[in-house]
């Protein structure tokens, strides 16, 4: 491992524990790829445990480190946070005036279609090359001792790579996810950019089909907290289908509707330590 | 009271409670006035608290509500906070190129200089406009039941409406403060411009001179959090000023030295909560 991979941008103490700005040159996206983590101070009972975290539309790795709360409870329970950016960035980069494609709306998969493919390679970016070097270089996460979560688009890649990769996540949760996104405005203009007009191409990045094309009984329960006064519940969210693809498959789900509760990091930060808590109980008990 | 006297711009649930961001016609700044107010859930021992937050250099009503974590704390204790802006603003508010003069830099007292002395009037704002129609409005604070923080700029702020307001806020803290202005840059920089060049003009607005001119002994003890890494300790903050100041005059103060620790809202969010806890308890034993 090359120590001089990451380049630190900014550090600081935070809860006892550091907090880092980092920046590196991703091999997969081919452009600078930014992201934080936060590593709870050293302790006896220390779990190295790892919670990725994926941002919604048009955030960046910045969103979720200011505004979610979450290092607290993270420090409390001995657990490291990863916050990467939404997608590719650089004026090298294919981008939309729309705010749902492109730079900021990498939809967390790997694009087949020009000109998306040549960087917007997130899934692969994710799994195969930010989360292994980031464990071995901090010392944390690894097999058993991973989960991922995130918010609306991000929330569907934290379904999509748990469901496309069963046991490389621990478990998953979500905040107000996209969950039938070959159904939804989002999902469906996004997956036609990235993914050609081929429905059957978009099946594979959506979690309602992926969940009832597997045996979910065995697998941990996933947690969702979705909003009632969220703008997009019905038009673009829908937890109910997912609701129902899950109870046809056998996939535990904790889905919980809060009520008066919107789309933003407010409605974030009021739950976020339930999904630190989760995901902590869920690796006591693999 | 005019029910109509303030505006709801944003209306968020957050842990439980209201969060709103409000706007009004200030009579005192003549200008369109801004802030945030956080009131906790409805409970039986609702103790309907209230502590004002002023934020540093640069901020706007927003800095302290999306980055000091301090909502689910004051959720939990039946506290409301309240976080102004930073001065008045407008296209027709005296402004500087530089960040710690002008818009954003109110220092949080009553300029006497042209020309700054027709908008810049935040002590009375705050104290004779703001916080009695806020308080009235919303059911919140009063005498006994009301307290100041607040961050380096804003931590001045706090001290000074404090300790030449005697009385009207129950108790103090801070987060890296101002101390000494008329001996530190920022100060004299602001000083001199809001209050001219006699410095017999400053003393009334430097806590360590207004601790001195008092009897404290009776006083409830101040809380200062400074973190030691923070970049403006030694030239702008000098927290062993008021450190002496204190022990001169017989105010009870709790100065704490944080290792590590920065000027930033990631050093605020680590010990906000020990500040509302700080508050409470002296509401209680008033």
């Amino acid at each position: 491992m090359n120590t001089t991979y990451f380049t630190i941008d900014k550090n600081f103490r935070c809860h006892g524990g550091t907090l880092r700005y980092l920046s590196h040159e991703s091999e997969t996206t081919k452009t600078t790829m930014r992201f934080t983590l936060f590593t709870p101070p050293p302790s006896q009972n220390d779990t190295s445990t790892l919670l990725v975290f994926l941002s919604g539309l048009t955030c960046t790795e910045d969103n979720f480190t200011t505004k979610a709360n979450a290092y607290l409870k993270a420090s409390e329970l001995g657990m490291s946070i990863l916050a990467p950016d939404t997608s590719p960035r650089g004026t090298q980069v294919p981008d939309d005036n729309s705010y749902d494609l492109g730079q900021g709306a990498s939809f967390y998969l790997d694009a087949t279609q020009a000109p998306w493919a040549e960087h917007f390679q997130m899934e692969t970016y994710l799994i195969k090359e930010l989360l292994p070097r980031v464990e071995a270089y901090f010392a944390i996460g690894g097999q058993g001792k991973r989960a991922i979560t995130g918010h609306s688009m991000g929330g569907l890649g934290a379904l999509n790579l748990h469901l496309r990769h069963p046991g490389y996540f621990n478990s998953c949760s979500a905040f107000a996810p996209i969950v039938a996104p070959s159904q939804t405005p989002w999902g469906i203009k996004a997956f036609t950019q990235y993914l050609s007009e081929d429905q059957d191409a978009w099946q594979s990045h959506d979690p309602c089909q992926l969940v009832a094309s597997l045996d979910r009984s065995k697998h941990h329960p996933i947690l969702i907290d979705q909003g009632l006064a969220d703008s997009f519940l019905a038009k673009e969210l829908t937890p109910h289908l997912f609701e129902q693809a899950c109870e046809e498959s056998g996939q535990r789900l904790s889905l919980r509707h809060q009520d008066g509760y919107d789309h933003s990091y407010f409605f974030i930060q009021s739950f976020i330590n339930d999904h630190l808590d989760w995901h902590q109980t869920l690796f006591a008990i693999q």
